[in-house]
């Protein structure tokens, strides 16, 4: 073995983090009144076990964390979670999780009815049996999740400058007649011959009338002259997201054009302004939406400014019209305005702010003026 | 407006193909004895309606369909889904449509536990009211989508074509000293460079000890010499997945790794030989794993032989121990056994085969013979 993608120094380092999380959640438990989570997100699962396979469940208690998975994942769970207790089933997962809580008896097991399907949810129960009692609650490890540690600060940090060097590297690359599709290649390449495992999504490249289409996905459709062109992208780069958006004119863009990019960069500005940590989600939203209105553009921005990311590209919290989530230093979201006229095109801007008690520090780092190619 | 992803006459196409299916999911209602479906799956509102956004709900009853969407894919539904009746709605979608369903008063509106959350189940429940009576019925549209209607064989021979082509490129292309995420970085790229809209999933690239573990992710990993490697990739194309798996060695590979090799060969040519309509997929799964039983090596064969695939990655049947699915003609799976020694590495062969009534068709077309680079 030359070269392990886990080190054993940081299967450590991971072991430690994991261990001061999962020492976090059953504060965040005993303020529940629960006695137990079983949680059932992988990303959740991941934050608290290092686990990162495709199927699995954790439960965790007072003194105890064990992880439930399937035969796939017998050796990659050994070894990404050796502090934690691993069971393998066969058949369905949740109904070996029920079975095992069967034979405990447990009072107050914590799920999450945003997370459990309701045929999940039965099965679950069923197998369970009367024994065990549960609570319904959504939220307790995504809350956690969304104040970052600073290892996950230093993950975003380095998700957020690898996707801005791929961006700033596309920008510079792309030529009319090329197609959205060739870019979108291009941007995956890149991301992927600098470290990063995958994208955070499919890249948007929506050109022309196409990048009034907020979630466009490339097509084979070539760039012309005298158009629009919205890239939205983002990397995973040590299991964390970035996520970022720019708009490039190909030609001498009419003066229309220019005050509509000018009006979504000073909304931006406006978001990032008031941003810090007490404020509020809905505040930030607010700030951005109301300069566009005041430009007579509101009725174009048809989404929210922004939204938390991490181990996930949407996470807590929603940075939407009256979100009265009180932000706090270690959130990371977006800032993302935009204005979207059908049979035109598009404009987006979008930034990664990390929320401190002084203000906004932001992430990404591609130049934010209007670029005509 | 030069070239346009969609043109017009794919429009009419997708138009005529999604009445089809809609004329043959009111005859499945019908055989449930429900008034109406509420869909909440995308891929299934994408196969009954042409609609690609990333939220929405549908609901067929006997005589209409409506979509619900948010404002962010209002053009997209448009140009998307002509026939079909549009709404846009703000806030929660579930609460929008409990709301819609609660003026007209419904009886017997089929939901699927599977697809619904516990909370969204709530939620909708709540905004219905009483007026509106639910049942509960997994799989309608999911077994509809099961058998692929000629359209969507064309799209599944494409796709896996393309995927073959990208999978014999790499072989030739990956040497010693390049890592997994460089060979992972050309398989996207050129997958995109193909005309795929991106990969049916992250591809794996596992090299040596990591080729133990079935769902490794790329790692910086540098591949050595004396080593397996495991290339298992998919692409989408015109919405349609493809996925293959080849392993080849690098090096002269000593007699035992030729051994496995070959049993898990046989073991899938095995599990062809008895496929074709009227088998049940438990039938297919025993075939292959009957042959790696007898070589001694049925403890290493961790997972079931295959699944369907088409609009995602995983869909009906899967072909596991003891499935009783008794396979149609056009389905279309996956056979992929494989063997896992931890420490060692892995192999794995997958292929994909449309069921005929008279057998199986490959529709996946990489060498399957041993390669030692």
């Amino acid at each position: 073995m030359t070269r392990e993608g886990t080190s054993v120094s940081s299967l450590y380092f991971m072991q430690t983090t994991t261990s001061a999380r999962l020492k976090r959640l059953r504060y965040s438990l005993e303020a529940h009144g629960v006695g137990a989570l079983l949680e059932t997100h992988l990303p959740n699962i991941y934050y608290l076990s290092g686990f990162s396979g495709d199927s699995g469940a954790l439960l965790v208690d007072s003194s105890s964390a064990t992880l439930f998975t399937d035969g796939r994942f017998t050796i990659q769970a050994k070894q990404e979670c050796p502090g934690i207790r691993t069971r393998i089933h066969r058949g369905s997962l949740l109904e070996a999780v029920g079975e095992h809580l069967r034979k405990k008896g447990r009072n107050r097991v914590a799920v999450s009815p945003s997370r459990l399907t309701l045929a999940g949810w039965k099965a679950l129960k069923k197998a369970a049996g009367s024994s065990v009692k549960w609570a319904g609650v959504d939220g307790i490890a995504e809350r956690l999740r969304a104040v970052k540690d600073p290892f996950e600060i230093q993950c975003l940090r380095e998700s957020a400058r690898l996707g801005s060097e791929v961006m700033e590297e596309t920008i510079r690359q792309i030529r009319p007649g090329v197609t959205e599709l060739e870019i979108a290649a291009e941007i995956g390449y890149r991301m992927r011959r600098k470290g990063a495992s995958g994208e955070s999504f499919e890249a948007i490249v929506a050109a022309g009338p196409r990048s009034a289409l907020p979630h466009a996905r490339p097509t084979e459709r070539r760039i012309g002259k005298n158009e629009l062109v919205v890239l939205d992208l983002g990397a995973i780069l040590r299991h964390y997201c970035s996520d970022l958006t720019r708009t490039v004119y190909f030609g001498r863009a009419p003066v229309r054009v220019k005050q509509w990019y000018q009006a979504v960069l000073d909304a931006q500005l406006a978001a990032r302004n008031v941003l810090r940590a007490g404020v509020s989600a809905g505040t930030v939203d607010a700030a951005a939406r109301n300069v566009l209105q005041h430009k007579g553009l509101g009725r174009y921005f048809v989404h929210s400014t922004g939204h938390g990311l991490g181990i996930e590209i949407h996470e807590d919290p929603r940075v939407a019209r009256g979100q009265k989530w009180s932000l706090e230093a270690g959130n990371v979201i977006t800032l993302e305005p935009g204005v979207y006229m059908e049979g035109v095109g598009g404009i987006r801007i979008e930034d990664e702010a990390l929320v401190t008690p002084r203000g906004a520090e932001i992430l990404t780092s591609a130049p934010r003026e209007f670029i005509e190619i």
